[in-house]
């Protein structure tokens, strides 16, 4: 098995169905032994902020307003069908009344298996957020370089 | 021309531009002699609904109604400009206009280059569909650990 | 290095912001040695457009009004956010104060250094554009099975 193929997921999206879905396929790859990376980008960033609903990080107003609209991981929108962000719940019912992860059980998946997670050092420049506003499984905050390099013996899924 | 990569698309996005994207990357690639699979994921699903419009499908009131917002294929939205749905139709009509392949002739047309066309498991499982609900020309209903080992030798893209 | 997998890059999607991952990874990995490709097609084609602001391109009515309402390069909307169009300059105004790379010199550093850009042929067709509505640093106009023969040896991402 150790010849598969390794994934690298870039999380750009903060969309919540997304995010799922890129939960979904790395802690699958990583359960069948791919070594998988999770790379976090702008929208993405999201999920990797320790606050998890709205909350004005930064310094600037530009970047304390944007992040505050951004919001963190309870507050990620579906991307269509979001009606004002009350969908996202009722997915997470609809999973829960059929067994399925749900997100923070994903996440947690992701981190029992040993998924790295890397956060973008440009987006989290651009939006004034440091170390200290992330979520401690953050492995590292890496440049686009960096997270190619990881990438050269696998697979790259853009969501 | 064997040893051309596979080709894998997650047709996740239920969008009218990027399903014609992803059956346009998938006749090209399987006219050029690659093996070419598409996995349709929740939003994607609708392209595969064998009712074509919108329908109370699933047995919950809350899968049904998702069921019925989501729609089928012939009322998948534009990303963007979807003017309540009559993007579509009008850009059918410019595709018509200039001899490209409309959206049912890409379908139709990657069932005779053999395309597979697979639906994943979970996302089914979510809106409660069944096999019953979708096209005769679904192959097989699959979990993500068989859409990644059916991808080894290939490209993978997310749409 | 040499032995560096390449990049090709499609461009679908119009989104500022995407735009920007785009050509951040593009330019990321040919500063690193890889072959790097970028591929525009239908709201990506915006990006490659001489008139960078709402123009009238195209013969029919409906191609005009498309182009028109799709618009060009200075009116790339936000994802998400968009706010009738402010945000795209509001995350400007924060990449410059942070030094970070703006759209048109991530641009002019894809030129720089050697990165190809392509644009899909039938998307151009359907859009009724022509390579005189194309900026000149446009290489080639390509249909699908060049693009992936293009890709064999590297990364397809699909943003």
């Amino acid at each position: 098995m150790a010849d598969k193929k390794d994934l690298t997921i870039v999380c750009f999206s903060g969309d919540f169905d997304k995010v799922v879905a890129a939960f979904t396929m790395a802690t699958g790859a990583a359960a069948t032994n791919r070594k998988v990376t999770m790379f976090f980008t702008f929208w993405g960033l999201n999920v990797l902020k320790k606050k998890q609903g709205r909350a004005w990080l930064g310094q600037g107003l530009m970047a304390k307003t944007f992040n505050f609209l951004m919001g963190g991981r309870k507050t990620l929108p579906l991307s269509r069908l979001n009606f004002g962000g009350v969908s996202a719940g009722l997915m997470t019912g609809m999973m829960k009344k059929h067994n399925v992860a749900t997100l923070p059980e994903l996440i947690e998946a992701a981190n029992a298996l040993g998924i790295r997670l890397l956060a973008c050092e440009m987006a989290l420049h651009i939006l004034e957020l440091g170390r200290e506003d992330l979520v401690d499984e953050v492995e590292d905050i890496v440049g686009v370089a960096t997270f190619l390099n990881e990438s050269e013996n696998g697979h790259i899924i853009f969501v």
